[in-house]
């Protein structure tokens, strides 16, 4: 899309450091000549550029001195994890978790809490999410870390960063920015202090970031729902209305058993948490039981793992994806769900695309979600450094 | 996504030559001093950037008087309709096409000829495209225009610019572009001369620049296949490997009929054109026993509804298009078909989504993917005007 602006100088300051930044980021710690040569700015623009980040706080010079491509020694300008840090918070179906990542993407801090989310009350689950960010966001600050804002997850659709329908909290229309009091300085850190999405799609994020980091995916999300977050070429697919990737829904028998979203044989009714568990009261419980080789666990899975094969089928002809990654509940029952799904994948889908997307068990367990939050908000300052400066 | 380049002086004249173009295309004739006004350029740059652009007869000077936003009178400056123009071509299952389409949009020529391309020789189809192709450039040419380059539809799926496999054609990875000899300038004129693309992207493009104009919505291309291009905010999603939008081949009935492309009870088997028609010859008959009131006429479209209705809640549980556009066939067919379709929407998307999205018959007809595939290079045009000048 072209922009109805010309360029002019001030966004172009602004855009330079983002380029200067991303190379750092991208390519390791460089001299102030290689990244010119790198980025086809002069020296004298990069040296400036170049304070401007050592002043946010977002880059350091780490005193490692590394040869220009012209051979001159150099002090190395390299990304800082001793300043500016991300919070990423995650609201699920029994527990509540908050992690601190830094700017070099380390994982500073990770806190989970068990809470009973299912039909509750919002305003007391928000209650229970402030208690732990008050906690989390003290010991960021005893590490000498400033966080630059924060993004939640949550388990239900978003639109205009509204949480609009988590149906197994029993939430609608909760508005959850304003409810936490996160102890930004809102101030002198200009970069968005809240952001909300769909675990599925922060998951996706995790994966990418964190995980196995392909840029072309679909990840799926086993929880008590089942959600799907699309990645392609580094980027979440979101749709028209930010509600893409609900393959939970997708129809695998059209008049099948009647599912909680009012349609009838959906994705859920035959792989989702409950269904998989029957009686049973834990994952860890059911995978025992696998391990046992107990039939109705084992038939649960077949039946689970036949119905992915299908919805996957028709997500992989609709969505297009570079590979199929298996995260949540999923991770742990991969040994018994990964034949039944990639011989239905196969069998619908050999012959049209010659091979089917390669399916692959998720790199980052439960923790996918909270970690791409803390991930998006720090995509977010290297894509726009300028913000931190007050540009 | 940051580029790794600085922005520079060169790229930022070429930027600015679309961003004065994409003003005058998206709000009409403007004066040198509106056109300032609007894009933050100084006058003395606007005037410059006019006069490549008049050069390269994308604009024109219509002699029309407009007052700019400070009341002076001035030459406005329009999009031109005299000399560049777009060539659209499409190879179907039964027949090929071409189209071709000035700046401003306008479709100055259409041809259609009957073509029998079902299990038929590249070669001999492509000879039969060449004469076509020939025949309108040289009509094109009598009117002064010059064709800036060609976009082809096909009914199939293309990667890397080979048409990699269109099973109804019996054709398997065919490298079009060199085959068609299009008379184009190439020397002077920089655009790609050759595109191509599937043949329900294009129409999606086609149905969004000569249609409805509306940005976001899902066209579900009706035709012996069944393909659908999923519009976004103006843009074509197309997946990972471009093969989004397969809608064809979404499962409806897991245990159903053997479908052509070695899955079972895919949508294609239910709604295709082959499906509807049964042993009538054309859907122009299957129309007149409709409205005879024929009892397996009307059990086709409602089999063919019914299944529309499962595989598109998947597709919108999973793509979240703005609205769905119902073309190709499926146009004269609309009477039948949306009832049951809109039925089986509402009934399994309802409670999820509050309103499952508009459903509307293609405002296009049968040319929308050959008017797609001119507009696209029309796009090209004004996305890069400045390859037009060889900058």
């Amino acid at each position: 899309m072209v922009s109805s602006r010309g360029v002019r100088h001030d966004s172009m300051r602004a855009r330079n450091l983002a380029v200067v930044l991303a190379t750092i980021d991208r390519s390791g710690p460089h001299t102030r000549a290689a990244l010119a040569e790198r980025t086809g700015l002069t020296k004298t623009t990069v040296s400036s550029l170049v304070a401007d980040l050592l002043e946010a706080g977002v880059v350091t010079e780490s005193g490692a001195v590394r040869g220009g491509e012209r051979g001159r020694p150099g002090v190395a300008v390299s990304m800082s994890g001793h300043r500016v840090a991300a919070l990423g918070l995650e609201i699920n179906i029994d527990y509540l978790a908050a992690c601190v990542v830094d700017l070099t993407r380390a994982v500073r801090l990770r806190r989970v809490r068990p809470s009973r989310n299912r039909d509750s009350d919002p305003a007391e689950i928000l209650e229970g999410l402030r208690d732990l960010v008050k906690e989390v966001a003290a010991e960021a600050e005893a590490e000498g870390l400033r966080l630059a804002g924060a993004a939640l997850a949550v388990p239900g659709t978003v639109e205009d960063g509204v949480l609009r329908s988590a149906p197994h909290l029993g939430w609608r229309d909760v508005r959850v920015a304003g409810l936490v009091d996160l102890p930004v300085d809102a101030v002198s850190v200009k970069i968005d202090p809240f952001e909300i999405d769909n675990e599925a799609n922060l998951a996706a994020l995790g994966e990418l970031w964190f995980g196995s980091r392909e840029p072309d995916f679909l990840y799926v999300s086993g929880e008590i729902g089942i959600g799907a977050g699309l990645v392609v070429e580094g980027r979440v697919f979101r749709g028209t209305f930010g509600l893409a990737g609900e393959l939970g829904h997708v129809v695998v028998v059209p008049d099948g058993p009647a599912c909680r979203c009012g349609g009838r044989g959906c994705l859920e009714v035959y792989a989702g948490q409950d269904a998989l568990l029957g009686e049973l009261s834990s994952v860890g419980e059911l995978v025992a039981r696998l391990e046992a080789g107990d039939g109705r666990a084992l038939e649960a899975c077949e039946v689970a793992g036949h119905a992915l094969g299908v919805a996957l089928t028709s997500a992989v002809h609709l969505l297009d994806p570079g590979r199929i990654v298996l995260g949540g509940i999923f991770a742990p029952l991969y040994r018994w769900l990964e034949r039944p799904v990639s011989e239905g994948l196969r069998a619908r889908l050999a012959q049209m695309r010659g091979r089917p997307p390669a399916l692959v068990v998720s790199a980052t367990g439960g923790d996918a979600a909270v970690l791409g939050a803390a991930g998006l908000i720090v995509q977010q300052i290297l894509a726009e450094p300028a913000r931190l400066l007050g540009l």
